[in-house]
């Protein structure tokens, strides 16, 4: 075990770039076995016959390192041919497809109709690509995440990154989550006597944690669970790191604040991770319940990214 | 009408590159509507999800101008990122699926499950690469050749690229010629009263011509049609300009030789086409039945790919 680890099991919920970021830091700060990342698979699509997982695949970049840490989002060194031939070939070209990454989607699509579960197929994918620690999609089955908005109701990719965010969201709803089995693992590893702590990365709540939350019993086990559970804030002085979460807020008649986000998880955290920023909520967040903890929220580099999870790994052992 | 074009229209059945080269001379000679090339798709085949038509593509890809004339095969200004991620994600990658000409793969793969006939498939990607000669595949059916070798049946592109021909051959199998039907236009034009010349193209008599002469119903329409049928030798001083059409011929215990093309055709052929370097065939070749045309057939450029085409068009209208 690492030095100032957790003695015990830690697991992560993660979204896409933002919960990588951390995701990576406690991959660093954990050994293999004591770190289960959970990703969403809401935001999963079918697009050119292709089935994308766009969180399961930023987390994996991520702890393979060879994410592209510039653009914030893909493989680093990628190239664009294959999207320009399809624009050529009158594709939708919509979603920035980039050559390497195209590798996963084919080789994962063509697994899954072999009918090898999500969770399997990421494992080899993880193990090709040297990673050591667990990382599984919150289900095998599909769920999709749609978005109500004032236009109608958007599939989660065509209102994220076709339309931009544009429309102004009123809901999410989950399709398929009520027949959705949730990761074997992480049902086993929330019953674990050695949990340490459920980790709720600094993701979009509403379509990144939530999808993972709403499947069927998830909520409840993690409330049941021996371990301390902490989210950290994805809004650091009112604005979102990235993503439209800060938007969602306003649109669905919030506060832009990181205690709106600590409301939305409600009775569910132990603790909450507030950036320096922010230092002035700690007073109000504080309660019985729920226990604070201001510090460097902002990952810009691999260190911080470990400092960030060193300091909720220690949180989690004072809370506990 | 171009001058000296067949006053008539033309169908041409053809391989891939080799076949390709006179299919881009024809084009070139005829109106668009007067010319119906008929690609084999006895080597399309299922690769990581994808179904990919190489001969299909090859021609497509000369129509438009866009192949890669050095390499020989696949797309100008082609990349390899997908097939170096495809590697280290400990993916399939003896087949070369460059970054552009996945886009193909992808689109057409994609339109084929939603139940599209590979035809109409086909003419989308013709049209968005402003393609206006016809190109059919010779039929919308699942139709593949496996190659009866010393260790075994193997399918063809196993045979073709993964294994890279070593095998001795000792027959082929088009397995599913039984059920396929003839792509409709190819036996419409094979009974329109204006048809000016049947061209088999200077492609692999047994891999890529054999799977379209045995969909059922097309060779007697082929023998009963009223223009000469022609074949261009892919036999050139006992050499195959490309592919494994020699090491074939010597397999199966014929001659390397243009003549021993000429007689697998048989009495399908009213004319055959042979180069300088084998004139001295031609008297032997020659019959009541079967004219002789000795003429330039290696094309190394659009000139000898349009002039040879000249060349075939004015023996069709001298044979009739």
């Amino acid at each position: 075990m690492t030095p100032g680890a957790a003695a015990g099991r830690v697991i992560a919920l993660s979204g896409g770039v933002g919960g990588a970021k951390l995701a990576l830091g406690l991959a660093q700060e954990l050994d293999a076995e004591q770190l289960l990342i959970v990703a969403n698979t809401g935001d999963d699509f079918e697009h050119l016959g292709l089935t994308i997982c766009p969180d399961l695949d930023s987390v994996m970049y991520a702890l393979a390192g060879i994410n592209d840490e510039t653009r914030g989002w893909g493989l680093a060194g990628e190239s664009w041919q294959a999207l320009g031939a399809l624009a050529q070939l009158g594709g939708e070209t919509w979603f920035q497809l980039g050559d390497k990454d195209l590798a996963t989607h084919i080789l994962r699509s063509d697994l899954l109709r072999q009918g090898i579960p999500l969770a399997d197929v990421t494992a080899s994918l993880c193990k090709a690509l040297n990673i050591n620690a667990g990382l599984v999609p919150m289900t095998d089955a599909s769920v999709r995440t749609m978005v109500a908005t004032a236009t109608g109701e958007l599939a989660f990719q065509h209102y994220f990154v076709r339309d931009q965010c544009a429309p102004a969201v009123s809901g999410f709803r989950f399709d398929g989550i009520g027949a959705a089995l949730p990761n074997p693992d992480l049902l086993a590893w929330l019953e674990a006597d050695d949990l340490a702590a459920v980790v709720i990365c600094p993701s979009n709540p509403f379509v990144s944690v939530d999808p993972i939350l709403s499947l069927p019993g998830v909520r409840a086990a993690i409330t049941d669970c021996s371990a301390p559970v902490i989210a950290v804030s994805p809004i650091v002085g009112g604005k979102a790191i990235k993503g439209p979460a800060a938007k969602m807020l306003t649109e669905l008649g919030f506060e832009v604040t990181a205690g709106a986000v600590a409301d939305w998880y409600g009775d569910l955290l132990d603790g909450y991770v507030l950036d320096h920023h922010d230092a002035d909520l700690a007073a109000s967040l504080r309660s019985d319940r729920r226990q604070l903890l201001v510090t460097d929220t902002v990952m810009t580099d691999r260190i911080s990214k470990r400092a960030l999870a060193r300091a909720v790994l220690d949180f989690a052992r004072h809370i506990a």
